[in-house]
């Protein structure tokens, strides 16, 4: 038996994310499929439960179903259901929920009772026989195999993608806008500025993650990314919120990673940065936007998030390296989180 | 003239809170007569923007809204309406826009577009002829009164407790869990233990708040106060998400906030705060369960957050004094903030 290299898995699972959606992309009918009986219910409403990174990428569907579907939308909180025991009426309500290991207990509660409630349930998760798509009535496979390192990554990024995919399906599209992703990404893995990011932010102790609209979703990811894997004081704030009150405790001391694509939500930053910059604190631009220090290829803006997440997720890999830990193995954690 | 002492009008403002709930209070019939407008439309949706404090006083009410009214709620992102030009059917929804000011540009327009796709919009503000009222079918007046710190204190509690009373008026109750909530309030201000967790986090440089069910928003909106006046590395996880990877971020050298109330929420706290125990990290309970460090009145769990944050407000105001700030005057703050 080989000795365990720190990172060496975590590594690995960022490597190999084309490929992963070149498979996502191989099986979109599947996914086709459940979008077209869904569409077929005419759901008036969507709300998705989720936790951890599967929650960041709940947000990401959140905008989809907004911006595509034209569908209002919500993150829901499960503890509604499993510690206050609240019993909505859910006619009409698409109910989707996001869950990589399709393991976590209060996700399975939470969708069965939903279903009963009269919602429309989808599993979205990476385990196809999973509890979670037991209690569904359809279920999508993200088909990311498994995921050995702690931190999540090929499957956040699968699963981003997987949703896209099934909300274009609902409105009867066929992802255009992924079409050619797993080039898209393997030209994002090998972004320049990555390494120069992890000397800027070796030694800093406070990191703040901000991007708008769409790329909410990625600064969020990236905040708990860093958090879990190098102990970085992380919090993603919108750059919207960030100007209501957390900006007053950024100075020279804070690094900021604002997410920067071309975009209405990229444009909105800029007002964003004008006052990070102000503030003293270092800051790291990544995206497709002119002049980012760590620069992406342009996408359409509803798949972006897709692709910004790689140069953080090995941000947050060489980071941790960096610091002398080992991102397989954080302190603290084990891959499925038991909550009620 | 006389000289500003540092932190002043935070702290008359602070003081002001028990005052001002005797106001809502008494001035509970109109609330009501807007929630039985709300119930006779039979809204089948409810869904909440705001930003800054006020997102999390819509946090609150979404909770409120899935455990009393039993709707399925969420919170929306204005930007999808001012960035993206999202249309949705917004038939049957009930859309309440939180702010204070009633002022922020973003707010007005979402509301405006809301109400164009069929929504029957509430604006909650503390500023009755703001334009956000203007925009809105419907108005609540919070009646805090004027409030001149850039940190909303008694804007955000008596926001809570409107919000609270409306919910309440729409399944055509009166708010019996809030009767006596300004006597309450003032014991919750005299709690002991605020002077002994100031000293204990003076020196503290990431600050995580934690809570489950009604007081995320507690959480949420403790760690805002602590970022925009102490300039504290503060961030809020749900007790539930911070199992889910953040823990790993916890040593020695953070200093944790939990809160720790009488009910389903309070009581799925203990596990989490064993968890954060065996991290190592400092820990201080606030609340009304048994053995809190900082000792609150019981309450019924729904109108807990109203109580819950006014020591954590005074926390706020001393622990940026200790720092040699004026939480009056935070850097780069203002108080009405114009985002799209």
């Amino acid at each position: 038996m080989t000795e365990h290299r720190p990172g060496e898995s975590m590594r690995a699972e960022i490597d190999q994310q084309p490929a992963v959606f070149a498979g996502v992309m191989s099986r979109r009918g599947d996914v086709a499929k459940v979008g077209s009986l869904i569409a077929a219910r005419r759901p008036r409403f969507a709300l998705f439960a989720a936790r951890g990174s599967s929650d960041h990428a709940a947000l990401y569907a959140k905008y989809l179903t907004e911006v595509l579907l034209k569908l209002p939308a919500g993150l829901v909180s499960p503890s509604t259901t499993t510690l206050y025991r609240a019993e909505p009426d859910l006619t009409d309500v698409l109910y989707v929920t996001v869950s990589q290991s399709g393991g976590s207990p209060d996700l399975v509660e939470a969708t069965l009772a939903a279903r009963a409630r009269g919602a429309l349930t989808v599993a979205v998760t990476n385990t196809a026989d999973s509890p979670l798509n037991e209690a569904a009535e359809f279920s999508v496979d993200v088909g990311a195999g498994p995921e050995l390192a702690v931190a999540a990554t090929k499957t956040y990024s699968a699963t981003l993608l997987t949703l896209y995919l099934l909300v274009d399906a609902i409105r009867g599209q066929d992802g255009v806008a992924a079409h050619g992703i797993d080039e898209i990404a393997a030209r994002a893995l090998a972004a320049e500025g990555v390494e120069a990011a992890v000397a800027r932010m070796r030694f800093a102790d406070w990191v703040v993650c901000t991007g708008r609209g769409f790329s909410s979703a990625t600064a969020a990811e990236a905040a708990l990314k860093l958090a879990e894997t190098s102990y970085v004081s992380a919090r993603a704030y919108s750059g919207a919120d960030l100007l209501h009150g957390p900006i007053a405790a950024l100075d020279s001391e804070t690094s900021v990673l604002a997410i920067t694509s071309v975009g209405a939500g990229g444009d909105a930053m800029a007002e964003v940065i004008d006052v990070v910059r102000r503030s003293g604190a270092d800051i790291t631009t990544v995206g497709s936007a002119f002049g980012s220090a760590i620069a992406l290829p342009r996408t359409a803006e509803e798949v972006a998030p897709i692709i910004e997440i790689l140069p953080l997720q090995r941000l947050a890999l060489e980071l941790s390296l960096a610091r002398g830990r080992d991102p397989d193995h954080p302190r603290g954690l084990s891959k499925i989180t038991k909550t009620r």
